[in-house]
């Protein structure tokens, strides 16, 4: 396989566009894709377009409006994970050989099937939310894990949101904002939950030869994308996001330890917590102390969620995956602005999941 | 990239299965396959699937159903042309050297948001139906193409498929039976139009290497893949269809005249004609002619929809762009039953359109 990097991000702020379309947000990102890049429209080879909610024609639709020249269009859908899902499908064009430069756009505009709540925050108890307040009762239970330590996550995860002119909440909150915001299913608060919203995000990935000819000077290396469903729990009971990290750090030829920044699925707080141990970031059962001695801010040994994360930046679904790559790309390139690691990250890891089982992992070089 | 050949094919009788789940059709296609490559589940490294109507998750729930095995898994979705784009998607993991055995899978139940009707055949003239009786008008009127062609693309194919056991049609009709049957508008009667229905089509893709070690004996290669969607009309005015099949000679290298079967898009009748010129089977405005003079027949220079098409074999979205893979695979191994091609072809291509403006080909060798 070629090697294959990033070479433009674009993406349209997460929240609630009730006036602008699907085609509007999408054009933004677009625009700063192809803007960030230095290509043309006309240069894009092939588009694939990540959504949950936007038809069966999505891609064709969006991209034939944005302009005719003949790409490549398809559609994916996997559920929360269906952006990272976009960004591998053009990364294996790519890799492959088949295709010089790909675009992946990740689209959606509040998805009427899976939403936790209409409201701003999630104020009823839904199947999701019962599903992860479990979770982390039984991590408390078994670890020590604290109120505390669950809500850390969510300060931590606002405040690096208020420094993203993308995230659908810039405003920091305190400890007392989210153990004093009501309770939907104890432990969870409705601070401890993703918001719903509509978003836009796209990325441009092309083949070394374009790098060198283009003269890309910060170009971003995808060393690995992997992607792997549920095992049989008769034949392997490890967790599904720790066999596809395990596989990821094999083949990326690295470790846990190498790496400079994680953008994970915070869809709920308790899984910042569980996920980082899964990753191998530290012990299983000392995810919550990871988050309160502060190693996973953006000055800390491992940051985690720079850009905010689902539960800050936020989770229109589509565009969730592609906007972490856009995260991993601005802060190794030391353009993530107020929020920029110190030491720009020589590697990051993005990891989504995905309702029904997958999990998708990227390893990022630069 | 390394060469990649369809080593076993499965499907579900297109039809209205209204008591049979997804899952149900769907395992049917998948153990198709597995048996046809002599395979083991466990075997399979990566699944797509390709449906428009199943939801977010399908793909993650009918293969962790099937087996949990921890397969990549990604869902596609691309209109008509669902099924052939998950195809491609397993073609490219395994021609990039990603993964060495991939799994497509087409699945769909009747879709309730496209229905040409909800009759056995549509009854009532839809946006869709308004297009291409248009598209047929305007042949006529420029070509001299004759109602009775369009009829004898319908007897043709009802023929084929009465001896395919997968087909939904299954019973022969006269060129009577369609000039006679309903005008939908004119000139397209019920009978020049695709059924709805549900289905399953399964084929399992595998590198070179798999081939030579599993002494599978006869491979049916996949020699090209190649996707367009709309260019824009100012800069270029031919066809999507002629420019999507120049492209694939051209990388296949050869040309129609080394074809020896074609399945491809006709959800009405008038699409056979058409695309049969688009595909440089004929010269522009003779596609009437070639399947009246009989050359599109299962003994004729060049068989056309020798499973019946997607007029009389179905449409039932997500699988038929798979089943046209099948129907390739059997001909060309000397499995076609009552439908055989006298000599098997050496080179096949496999067309698919979906909606909002894409164009998809497969060209394949034994």
């Amino acid at each position: 396989m070629r090697k294959v990097a990033v070479i433009g991000v674009g993406l349209h702020r997460y929240g609630k566009w009730d006036n602008k379309t699907s085609y509007r947000l999408a054009k933004e990102a677009i625009n700063g894709a192809l803007k960030t890049s230095g290509l043309e429209w006309d240069q894009i080879q092939s588009g694939w377009c990540g959504h949950i909610g936007q038809g069966m024609t999505a891609g064709a639709r969006i991209f034939s409006r944005y302009g005719k020249t003949g790409l490549s269009i398809t559609n994916v859908e996997n559920a929360s994970a269906s952006g990272s899902y976009a960004f591998r499908g053009a990364y294996l064009e790519v890799a492959s050989g088949e295709f010089d430069i790909a675009l992946a756009l990740g689209i959606d505009k509040r998805f009427k099937g899976l939403n936790v709540s209409k409201e701003k925050k999630p104020s009823q108890p839904t199947l999701v939310i019962k599903k992860f307040a479990s979770d982390a009762r039984a991590h408390m239970k078994k670890y020590g894990t604290t109120e505390e330590q669950l809500a850390i996550v969510s300060v931590k995860n606002h405040y690096n949101a208020s420094m993203n002119p993308y995230a659908q909440y810039q405003e920091e909150i305190t400890l007392d904002d989210v153990l004093n915001a009501p309770i939907l299913d104890y432990p969870l608060t409705a601070l401890h939950c993703c918001p719903i919203g509509d978003g836009a995000a796209a990325c441009i990935l092309a083949s070394e030869d374009i790098v060198k000819q283009m003269g890309i000077t910060k170009p971003v290396w995808v060393i690995t994308s992997v992607s792997k469903s549920e095992f049989h729990p008769k034949i392997d009971s490890r967790d599904l996001t720790m066999i596809t990290s395990q596989e990821a750090y094999k083949r990326a030829g690295i470790g846990p330890d190498d790496l400079g920044l994680v953008e994970l699925h915070d869809a709920f707080a308790i899984e910042e917590i569980s996920i980082s141990e899964q990753l191998d970031l530290c012990p299983i059962g000392k995810g919550g102390k990871l988050v309160e001695e502060g190693s996973t801010q953006i000055n800390g040994r491992i940051p985690i969620n720079t850009s905010g994360g689902l539960l800050a930046m936020g989770h229109p679904i589509g565009p969730t995956g592609i906007g972490q790559v856009a995260e991993v790309f601005w802060q190794m390139r030391g353009e993530a602005g107020k929020r920029q690691i110190p030491d720009p990250p020589n590697h990051a890891l993005t990891q989504m999941i995905g309702l029904g089982g997958t999990c998708i992992i990227h390893i990022f070089s630069r």
